[in-house]
């Protein structure tokens, strides 16, 4: 969501691309410039232009991915995001997790092997030394389409093992896998799934003030990764 | 899935493209040629590299509708597969329905504007005299990740007024609408949803003679378009 890059954006110095490398007609918005010797690019799905709200979920944000890989080559995929924590694993509001595994939570396909497919378990590109610089708490994430939680979510986020729960991440761990590019992901924790307050009304109160704390990680991430190799990390 | 496409592949004399026009490492396949005046492709998902299995659902198929139209610009695109039927709507076991709507029914997002985002619901490309002159049954389509149907999708599906349910649908709806292709949709039942039967037994035991007479339908279809215009479909 814009809400999440803007930040950064600012921080980084970027410039928005005006003359897209996407094509025509797509919403998604594009920043890019020079952070001490790196070439960043942050991507965005941008507003449904039908609708105006953002382009969030797995859908969009695969033909995102996919999109800029072919278009910008990067050597590394970073996806930050917003995520709902489950105080049962220790997830508080404003954390910053490190994913170590993603998955998906609502693609049940009860066919042997086609239901490992659904589920797309998929490891996180490994960043040991990047985990205990940064002290992040490290945990799984489950992805699915939807804000809220149904009882089949919840049993197969249960199983998932995971401590927070986005829209996006498994998706882009999809096809970072597909086109063989490492990928990070930062998840930044809005609302306590497991807690006692209404997700969309939680998510909405803190988003902002969380998005700073999101920000603020990425760019001690950033810092961390230049002039290092991938076995650094 | 490979089982829908390989009769058709036969029935236009199609020759699968090895030098792919897709990224290196994506499991997606082409097939080309030309079948009376038109320059037909058949793009499938290919097989998971890992699993082995269909690369089934809306993340995949997205992203080889989006390659698919960034490389090929076709006029038209038609999306042909397999679908669940309600029988309650008139579906029976080989149907094959000519979609007028489609929709999502996992991707709940209950905050105001967000939620139509998330539904997604689409007209598919009106061809009144398409469904006319084949005497198709036509009713509306949702789209959602899993094979079986959860009590939140079924309250989604009914919202939805679907006859036939699918896994892909949808998502290709939204990346023609986004690169504006028109798209029109042929969904042929293999199990009935509401009937007494498990899906996935019911999907399995149908699948190869349900894939037959969508084959002939598609051809029927490309038969009525060859040498007309849009307006006249």
């Amino acid at each position: 969501m814009q809400t999440e890059a803007s930040p950064l954006v600012d921080k980084f110095q970027l410039t928005e691309d005006h003359d897209s490398v996407f094509p025509k007609g797509v919403p998604w918005v594009r920043y890019h410039g020079k952070y001490n010797d790196l070439s960043i690019n942050i991507v965005c799905p941008g507003k449904d232009s039908s609708l105006g709200v953002d382009s969030v979920g797995t859908v969009s944000v695969s033909l995102l991915t996919y999109a800029s890989v072919q278009a910008l080559h990067p050597d590394i995929i970073i996806n930050a995001g917003t995520a709902g924590g489950f105080k049962a694993k220790g997830a508080c509001i404003g954390d910053v997790f490190l994913v170590s595994n993603v998955a998906f939570h609502d693609r049940r396909i009860p066919i042997p092997v086609f239901d490992l497919y659904g589920v797309g378990s998929r490891q996180a590109f490994y960043t040991p030394n990047l985990a205990k610089e940064l002290n992040l708490k490290v945990g799984k994430l489950s992805t699915g389409d939807s804000l809220d939680m149904s009882p089949v979510d919840e049993a197969a986020i249960l199983a998932n093992d995971a401590s927070v729960k986005d829209m996006e991440g498994a998706a882009v761990a999809y096809v970072a896998d597909l086109l063989k590019v490492p990928a990070i992901f930062l998840k930044a924790v809005t609302d306590i799934i497991d807690g006692d307050k209404p997700t969309a009304e939680e998510f909405l109160q803190n988003l902002a003030a969380v998005c700073l704390a999101l920000d603020q990680t990425v760019t001690q991430v950033v810092d961390f990764i230049v002039g290092k190799s991938f076995s650094e990390l």
